[in-house]
Parts: structure tokens; C-alpha cells; sequence
């Protein structure tokens, strides 16, 4: 199994800080993403930004698009994202509507669409995504519920694996800590996020080798 | 039952053209929308000008949150926002964090939340957003299903019925025009947004007053 990719959520409120955070750990992040925060504070000037400061990294905009998917697919993708995230509540024509987009680009690195799912999510509404010729989902275990004392379970771990073995890249996210990445160890993950447990770090760049340091002894 | 309210929403790519396009019919607009749009391309921004603008209408945040509640309501209500969206995928923790913060704002005009649903929903779902005290919910046509062929149906009216019985405050939005109006005479609606009906008018006041003129057929 590939080694997964390290994504680094910035949720910050400013883009100034958002780079900021961002290059104290570059050395060892796959993946760089405009958070949703960032994005409702600085608006999309924010994607053009990260773009520029870390043009070899892969830019996720996250913007968890639920209708209108061509406007906001094009918004995205034009101010330098390479992949976009759908909510899983939207309807199937937004997916479709995205991924027609994405194919168009002929960018270097392929446009993809990540759909996020919280778990109000159906297992037909995943296979409707995958006809619809999604490549990515996102497994998202949620601030407020962590928050409420909602634990990573084995429910999330069977969603996952169940997730890839049905052919999605899939991405797991939510209070991700070090000590959590063992949990999915039999499994084909693509992208781990790590938000607060990196910015928040001492040491984000250390904080980011762990995590790097801990894929190595699962997978490969 | 009370007349409807007529809310626009302004899915602008930028403030300017937003507040000319609210100008135009602000006569008969009870509620500003600061649309998903909007707020992508501008950033929180958005929400502080269109308040500057018009601050005698009611503003709603359209941020579709999915998580971090506090952080995106307290960002939405702080620039001036007296209403926000939060989306139905949402944990339910998001929901009771909202209507918490939304209550700790002191106000001449309440705080509120609006559950916008998609069609991927559960009835058990609504019953924890009104246990978790939201009071208003957002009927949704998406706009990529309808450019797929997908019309107001009766499922619809049975749904946005349904909602109203359980107490909520109901807004229906979703490419309505004023001859859709009818379909919902017997159901107390709170608000009916119209979008690209008004805005892209020859005239968007008579636009706006044809919507008026129709709730009063109605209701009352």
C-alpha cells in the first residue's frame, strides 16, 4: 500500500496566518488546505494566495459545496485548487456537475473532487457519488462532536475500509492525533488531515515528521 | 396566517454588484441573502457591507455550516448577520452550538439559525435540530437538480407542510417564481426567497412586487 499523503487544514482566520502556520511545517505536508474558516473569512483570495506561496503542493479547497457546483467548482479550480470539496448532503447532479468540470481542466496535476461526508450520509447515495465518476471521499469525524466526546470508533474504521474497498481515495479527518493513525493501519489511506494537532504544535515541523514517521511503520 | 417575507438572494460574484442588484428592488425585500456565492468569492466582508447597506432589512448569512458552529456563527453574526444557515448534513452538536451562541447575542432583533435541507435528510434528523431548539428550516431545490429537470413537485409540498406542522418557521427556496407561489397557499410560510427572478428582471422592483402582490392572494 501507497503511503498516504499529510494534509494540513489551515483555519485560520487570515491569510497571513495561514501561510504562516504553514510554512513552519512544509518540509513534511503533501497537501496544503484552505480551510472552510479561511475561506468564509478571506474569501476565495485566499486559494490564489496559498497557490502562490506553495506552488509544488497539492491545494485543496475546501469548500464543501452543496449546490451550484459548476460556479463554484470553476471559482476554485481557476484561483489554483486542484481538488474541491462536495458535502455529501447535495444532490447527485452537483457531483456530476463537478466532475464534468474537473475532467475539463488539462492541468498537470488532474482537477479532483472530494466528497465530504459527515455521517448523515446513505450507502446508496456513496454509490450514486461513484457512478457519478467521483474518485475521492472525505471521512469527516466532527469538531462538535469531538467536542461532545464523540471518540474515533470502530464504526468510523469499518466506514473507511468499507469506503476504499469500494474504490474511493479516501481521505480521514477530524482531531486526527498521532497516536489515532495506527486505528487504519489495514487500510488504503490516502490523505490524513491534521489541523490543530500541526499548527497548534510547539514544533509543527516535528509535529508533521511524526505523523510522516508513524505512516512509515504501517504501510509500504 | 401572516403574509410570507420576501427574501433575495444576492449569489453575486462581488459586494458591489450585489448591493446594486438588492437596490434595484429593495422596496418590497424584507430579508437580504448574503449568498454561498457571495461569500466564497468575497469573505466575510460581504456580510458587513450588504448590513451597512440595508440595515433595516433582515440579513441572513447563507454559510451552509457543516462544523465548527461557534466559530462560523460567531464570524456571520459579529459582521452584522441577524440569520445563518447551517446544512443539513451537520452533526447535531453544530445545531445546538448555534442556537446557544445565537441566544447569547442580546439583540433588538433575535439571533436564528435556518436548517438548509437538501433531499438527503431524515425525519429523525428534523426531530433532533427542534429538540436541539433550531426554529426555522430552509426547503432546498437544489439549483443543479433542477437544471437536471427536477421541478416542485407534491413531495415537495408535503415536506415544506410537514416542517410547518412540526413548528418550524419555513423558508422555500429554489428557482421559485411567482407562479409557483400558489403551490403553497395552504401552508404558513415564513419566507420564499427569490433569486435570479428578481435580480435578472427588467424591472426588478415590479419583480419584487408581483412575489407581494401574490402572497397577498393567499394569505391573510
Amino acid at each position: 500500500m501507497a503511503l498516504p499523503l499529510l494534509q494540513i487544514a489551515l483555519d485560520n482566520l487570515t491569510i497571513e496566518e495561514a501561510i504562516k502556520s504553514a510554512k513552519k511545517a512544509q518540509k513534511y505536508i503533501d497537501v496544503i488546505e484552505v480551510g472552510t474558516i479561511l475561506l468564509a473569512s478571506e474569501g476565495k483570495k485566499a486559494i490564489t494566495e496559498l497557490k502562490k506561496a506553495f506552488p509544488d503542493k497539492i491545494i485543496v479547497a475546501d469548500g464543501k459545496i452543496a449546490d451550484a457546483g459548476k460556479i463554484f467548482g470553476k471559482m476554485f479550480f481557476d484561483e489554483g485548487a486542484d481538488f474541491t470539496t462536495a458535502i455529501c448532503a447535495c444532490e447527485v447532479p452537483t457531483i456530476k456537475d463537478l466532475v464534468e468540470l474537473a475532467s475539463s481542466y488539462k492541468t498537470k496535476r488532474c482537477k479532483e473532487i472530494q466528497v465530504e461526508m459527515t455521517s448523515n450520509f446513505t450507502w446508496e447515495q456513496v454509490d450514486d457519488w461513484y457512478d457519478a465518476g467521483a474518485t475521492q471521499v472525505v471521512w469527516h469525524r466532527a469538531r462538535d462532536a469531538q467536542a461532545s466526546g464523540v471518540k474515533w470508533s470502530q464504526k468510523d474504521i469499518d466506514i473507511v475500509a468499507k469506503l476504499a474497498q469500494k474504490g474511493f481515495k479516501v481521505t480521514v479527518t477530524g482531531g486526527v492525533e498521532v497516536a489515532d493513525i495506527k486505528l487504519f493501519k489495514d487500510i488504503p489511506i490516502y490523505i490524513f488531515i491534521a489541523g490543530r494537532s500541526i499548527r497548534d504544535a510547539k514544533d509543527p515541523e516535528l509535529a508533521a515528521k511524526e505523523f510522516k514517521d508513524e505512516f512509515k511503520k504501517y504501510w509500504k
